[in-house]
């Protein structure tokens, strides 16, 4: 199962604001319609917003604008620009943009079951991981990033357990455990405050990423950054695990990062109803940037990466 | 308004699980109901719980029993021992156990309103405070502890601002802004997990306590030792706020504290609705412990005190 497809015609999308409740398709005819669906988190997580918007340049008529409004449509994770620019570049060289998007389609799926596999070796038998918000396969349209290293350890067997940050305002952390309990991972969902004082029990944290900047600076979901202070606190090893497409070389570091601050209804309300007193305002940074520094080793398709020179050595292999 | 009252024949209290949505008034004439309205949390707050618990004396036939079986409603937060320990005591004494809660409970607004003013004189013009759970009226069934202080610098004119965390499970901050609201103290609400980026833009931390060591170890909301831990790694002071009802000189360190796990529903489900898949558990600790060296400074109504022997010292006082 995939959460995103081409059907030939339209890009065929699991929708995830219905999840864990329902299980929606959305057929999507155009990019605008693509682009809304990605703006309004109906498809998300990194290398997934990627391959939506690759495919919905195979339902464009006017590639180049609809490349900008897709790239607009969020503007933290990366793996989305580069997706477009690929299509884009492919076009030129004559290929048809259906044809470059199912590459890109599968480069990605190809690139998470490798770092799933590299990043389950770094988790031993018994131990507990940490993670937050969802990187799984309806995040990351493929086996996944932090979450298929988790998957792939418990398949293993090596008895492995989990805490998932419920991952305020949209609560990832729900689409974390339906995917643990389809996988049959034993886990617990933990609230985003309870991290700090569990940090004594938990052996590792594992997250994805939205865009590394060339020092290793991680954009990620807003409360990386404080897991990654909690774990250095604790002595915990904390691994970011992306595809190279998370990767961009074009900033030097997280300052240059564009952090999308999103409508505040997401936290005053939910499920459409309204949780604060009116006249209550809300700030809510949809991401957060984590230090290189905090940051134990990256893991990507090309292996375990313990500082920030071996990790860009290893994306340009 | 106070949020707990004495009828002369029933503990009248402004049922805080209803709030910000319903102001509702529950009276209630016998401890049993007392003890389950604080383990229901429809009043919360360790100064409150323990005037609460002080009037449920006034209410009990069998002292010695009632007074077990309320200190047993909720095992952290030991201003609700020091209460009912004190209507027995005002007993053996001779006095009523209704003159003995109306005491307790005018002693703890007197040192609520005294430390409010030590509290504010920590923070200066136009600065930044970021506090968590609440620590208001309801709470302290006073002006307040941790927003107490807040309170008062913003009548002093100092132009402050809050940033509220929004305590999940409970959301507490939507008591805190109800408040905010209208005491008109510009705030915004954040997530928990917001606040370790926000952290850059905040002057200071305030918070209230649930017990506080020997050792000046906190037990408090959970979330509050996540937040210490960001506080130190961004040099921004962090203080606790709470009367000397809150220490507990019979315990050395945090370790001897009972952290209170309530019910998983409490994560899985708002306002009764279900909001992770079936089959998902979670974790729920309610509070957590903030080591000593964490916590720049504890304020009580003897004053500001930097270090834990100053602060044993005035609690004597």
């Amino acid at each position: 199962m995939k959460a995103v497809e081409f059907t030939g015609d339209a890009v065929k999308l699991l929708d995830q604001s219905a999840l864990p409740h329902a299980e929606q398709w959305l057929e999507l005819k155009s990019p605008a319609e693509v682009a809304s669906a990605i703006k309004e988190m109906k498809v998300r997580g990194a290398p997934a917003i990627g391959v939506a918007a690759a495919y919905a340049m195979a339902v464009s008529d006017k590639p180049e604008q609809d490349a900008e409004l897709l790239k607009s449509s969020r503007p933290t994770a990366v793996d989305l620009s580069h997706a477009v620019d690929y299509v884009l570049d492919m076009l030129q060289k004559g290929k048809s943009a259906a044809e470059a998007a199912a590459q890109w389609d599968r480069m990605n799926e190809e690139k998470c079951d490798k770092l799933s596999g590299h990043g389950a070796s770094l988790i031993d038998k018994g131990q507990i991981v940490l993670t937050h918000c969802n990187t799984g396969f309806i995040a990351a349209n493929s086996y996944g990033t932090a979450l298929g290293a988790i998957k792939r350890a418990h398949e293993q067997g090596k008895g492995i357990s989990v805490y998932a940050c419920e991952t305020r305002p949209r609560l990832q952390g729900a689409l974390t455990s339906w995917e643990l309990l389809k996988a049959g991972v034993p886990h617990k969902v933990i609230c985003d405050s309870a991290a700090g004082s569990l940090m004594s029990e938990i052996d590792l944290v594992m997250v994805g990423a939205d865009r590394i900047a060339s020092n290793g600076d991680t954009a990620n979901k807003i409360g990386t950054y404080a897991l990654s202070v909690l774990a250095k606190e604790h002595k915990v090893p904390f691994y970011v695990l992306a595809p190279i497409f998370s990767f961009d070389a074009g900033i030097k570091s997280g300052e240059e990062v564009t952090i999308e601050e999103r409508d505040e209804k997401e936290v005053l309300e939910l499920q459409g109803k309204r949780i604060y007193p009116e006249g209550t305002h809300a700030r809510n940074p949809a991401f957060d940037i984590t230090p290189a520094e905090n940051i134990t080793a990256f893991v990507n398709e090309n292996g375990i990466f313990r500082s920030t020179g071996e990790l860009w050595k290893s994306t340009k292999e």
